[in-house]
């Protein structure tokens, strides 16, 4: 076992963590008000190479291995959960073409994204449901040589900015998985329509809206690894994208701690500093403790795809945990400053605002543990 | 024993949380947005009644008991917690002059309260300190026939609408506890300068200043109990505020629980109502069993006041217990809701704003600790 | 609403106290570690008027109301959770009798025990299933002019020592909750066979066995209520029993606090003693804080009863809040005394393994909150 | 970085697994019913390799790593936490030899226990305290060529059964960290008394006992490191010790969830295996959730040492959560278990037992949280 960052990592997080505090964190509560994308410093984040880290080498990215893109990730969600969620929505859009694309379809639909800043939309979600993913009610329907995608999507990060959308429909949703099929799909295309944007307690920056297909052509060639194969992609997005918003849970919790700290060491009460009460510190310690066991989950889980291995078991262990640790520490972290942690001139009410999400998106909490327990049970 | 709402009471309940469905909900969102006071509906509170429920009768107050004022808080809260913190607020700057006053103080300054609708602000808390309230620095210096008040108080609820104002001052830091002196004085006094409207994550209707006082004049007539008796005065207050606040937490905590039911009735995931899956129906029973368990503490601690054996350990324990039971059940709220609960359009992330404050103002969640361990320490 | 005992009851309780600390609380280690029932302090107990406390006067019991009743349970546990379980074991094999019963069936066999310290044991679980009670597999079939009884029962409380037994069968295990009979039958009848003493982590000296029916004859005059009635009465009985279980916990959990109190108030460390810790002020406020709050949901779920209006969901609050809250706050006790916690020489060992019986027997506290949740969801 | 385990590791594992399994599992009730070290047992474990695993290789150890000896911890503890204890103690009092000894000593008192099973006791504990290791009243006194040790000590685990101790006792109680000395003696020395042997609630089968010093001559080269220097020999100790404490409530842990995923996939309830209700899936997925967030921590801990970069925080880290999670963990297990899991026919409630000690010794779940927030405080 091993748990040193190579020199490279040191260099990464280094590199990542100096913009989140000098580009990233100074905007934040801004356009956090504002509920704003902040183009600008999105833009830079790609510039300086930390947007689109799942790219492989081959199709113009960096070649970071899933270890360094959870990294970048807690680094990025340090400096900002709802720009953050902006850049990792790329990775969640880009990962089934990264892993269900034939070559010519990486090549065409990747490269871009390492040319110029793009913006990716995943779309998976719909009204109906949250978290059953196989009654998705989206469909493609052949039409000559294309297929025509009809249905409506919900909460999807980056919708009114993107340059492409990927989709997940049914060929029949009485197939139910089996039906399943990811596409891609040119955000100029006719018969999309977005929503207005969502107005969220959080990540408010982020650009959160529903979007309608109304026969929309899919040419198809755009279909990912063939019609019916979509519940495939998306599993295997899952290993990999729920460490990854695990990583920004962890990246949240460490900005708040690091806060609560500072702050507790600066402010008296009863006339030493917060800091020597040892009820402040129960609470600082349990942040340290659980900050770091999430963090070493997060990247276990990373290993193992990196390693060849990926084990939804542990991606779900990892996202599951630093989730509900990101809420807690958060909500402590207000505590810790008692009133002017309520106030907006202090950031730590901005991340418990954020932690709320982490619980919900990419699978809730319950459907983490829901998936936990049929692994633990099928493996016994 | 009796745990029966007299039928009075039941009605007094009836109007409250009509008023809070009718009145007070509709509009809790939009002036949430609007970081406004919604001066409309707080009129029309008053005008049935349900604001100033401190005020004795002998002074045209409709003579509530303690009870009664908690029943009425705890519907004012599940209506919208940010117009009851406005609300309630009256009543914590008007205790200390029910507790402390003398006959003539209580009529001059209750009962313009009871003639028409006008607002109270309680400043105790200051810059330097939260929770030390015997560190405060606010000095009042006598000139002649009056007294002379310097200092900064932070967090003051009301304080830019406010009428009148009761103020923690002291006559000389070094007496600690012993030369805290309560006082009343009318906003329109000269000296007096209104900070800008905080920020805050809830209760964004309530208005919260930072308040300045520079050489203002205060009338010999207008200190409360006596110099040097406003520690005894705030600590009785206390008694009383603290299940008022609790009561508040549970009022909140009711609507939370009553969307999330409603919502998972609704609601089908994997092809049933969210109603029927284990993992939702374990967090709805431990919303009702935590609730009832608060508010039975808020009841018997205002019992003991009406009862004449003011409680300081149970009063703790009803604010420790809500406030904290409340910030679990509207975060919890909001993940049943799922994405949806996430979204302003929905009432539950207002909820979990709301809930935060509870834990903090009155006397944070530790503080509550630290005097149940000291009275129970004490009587062992 | 009205939260003060009568001098009745705080005379039963101070004689209940009384006789936990003299006579139950000097033994109860003894008692544990021979794992052996205590008879002589039962049958004190009984003299006092302590036992039985289900018994209407017009049956020869005392009169006591349901909280009266309360009220001797917790303070019987606080003497010692395994004789208490023996004692309230008669409750819970008695109140069937006093729900269900005729007025006959209640002098023929209520009166005996309000003559003589006679114990009673209650048959409802089985072997193939804990929580399913209308899964039973005991059958009564009609023989005559009586039935035989057959069918394996796990877990009865007082078996060896019993002088009756009420037992849960049905008539046919398809019908499923309406096959379901409660009955009475003497405990010397041919064809009951008992099993070994189950040697348990806590409530050592309660006497746990294994009862097998074999062609057992029940008079027919010994039905409860007419054959199918039993599930009613079964459901009747949990609205008393449920509380009942949870004051025990209220009673352990408060000898578990009082012991911790004490104890870091006499032990050093650092200096000083435990109790000017904040990290140990932090633990015993929680414990008043819970205890208090599990104590109130038994009294309001008594009162119900008393009232005339029984109320499911609060009888599983009081015994969900109640029994989880023992289980913390005893295994908190241990850690307060630390080292010394974990040795027979103290008391606190055998709070933390008695308490753990509380979350599972009588419902666990999952199926609690299934009740409660069922109750929410068909109300809401 | 690198989360696998080498090839060797998993031979370590699995032999200590199969050990665990086949020889200390079967005997694990049976030892704690009768409350006697099983000498067999240990013994075999000793000639496997298991034992006294922080032995260098240069003195005849087997050369493990600190990783390696944590996964023979964990897996010992898996077999039966008291075995493991007397196992584990070994290396407590053997390790101020390894960190603090002279080349010398380490050939002197080292090699023995390589060359037969043997035992040793580490002495810190004192009655008058637990957690102020600067407190100890334990004095050695110059006296000639040697010293005399005088003083009590208490919860010595292996104390009835050890051919060595290793004490730490103060050349002057005045001056605190610096007068603390670790020393070596013979247990056939004149003037060790041992107490009675405690009667635990769990790790039944270890010894643990009162040590009393009257006037034991102390040869000066039994000192390890110089007089005063003992305070940093202590700590270097525990920096290993700690996450070793920690490993074992892993593998306990480990051990309660294998028994609830096995017998919740067996048993039934409402017609279905437990396994399938959601209310059992939380409580398993929680599991698997938080062991392996402590295993990850332990690890973590350990490669610190090996690398040469030992992290105090980190080993509190783990001992602080693993301890509570196993306490959680086993108390869940009991659960999951219901009726039949409160008897000792089945191994749930012995864990439960046991795991109650883990957040008691070698520094308490406070004490740990303490020592967390002073490194934090200090860094920052």
């Amino acid at each position: 076992m091993n748990f040193e960052l190579t020199s490279e990592q040191k260099e990464i997080r280094e590199l990542a963590m100096k913009f989140a505090r000098n580009e990233m964190m100074p905007k934040a509560g801004e356009f956090d008000e504002k509920a704003q994308m902040p183009m600008d410093i999105l833009k830079q984040a790609w510039e300086l190479g930390l947007v689109n880290t799942c790219i492989p080498a081959e199709y113009g990215g960096a070649g970071f291995t899933t270890i360094d893109s959870m990294i970048i990730t807690e680094a990025l969600a340090y400096g900002c959960l709802g720009m953050n969620t902006s850049i990792m929505a790329n990775d969640l859009a880009l990962l089934p073409i990264v892993i269900g694309g034939s070559d010519e379809q990486k090549k065409k639909f990747l490269t871009p994204f390492t040319e110029d800043y793009k913006i990716a939309a995943f779309c998976l979600t719909e009204p109906g449901y949250g978290s059953d993913a196989a009654g998705i009610k989206t469909t493609i329907k052949e039409d000559g040589d294309h297929y025509l995608l009809n249905g409506n999507k919900m909460w999807i990060t980056n919708a009114g900015y993107a340059d492409l959308f990927v989709v997940y429909a049914t060929i029949d949703p009485a197939k139910k998985h089996k039906g399943i099929t990811a596409l891609v799909i040119d955000a100029k295309a006719e018969g999309i329509e977005l929503g207005e944007k969502e107005n969220k307690m959080g990540h408010r920056c982020s650009d959160t809206r529903a979007v309608t297909f109304s026969n929309v052509k899919v040419p198809k060639e755009n279909i990912l690894g063939g019609v019916g194969e979509g519940w495939k992609i998306a599993m295997a997005t899952l290993n990999h994208s729920r460490p990854m918003v695990a990583s920004s849970a962890v990246g949240g919790a460490q900005c708040a701690m690091d806060h609560a700290v500072k702050y507790s060491s600066e402010r008296n009460q009863f006339g030493v500093p917060l800091s020597r009460h040892q009820a402040i510190q129960m609470i600082i310690a349990d942040m340290g403790i659980e900050i770091e066991a999430a963090r070493l989950l997060v990247q276990k889980a990373a290993w193992h795809i990196d390693n060849g291995t990926p084990n939804p078991e542990l991606s779900s262990y990892s996202k599951a945990k630093a989730a509900d640790m990101f809420m807690k520490v958060a909500t402590d972290a207000v505590q810790v400053y008692g009133g002017y942690g309520y106030s907006k001139e202090y950031p730590v009410e901005k991340l418990m605002r954020d932690a709320k999400l982490i619980q919900i998106y990419e699978g809730t909490s319950q459907i983490q543990r829901l998936v936990i327990a049929k692994e633990i049970f099928t493996r016994s």
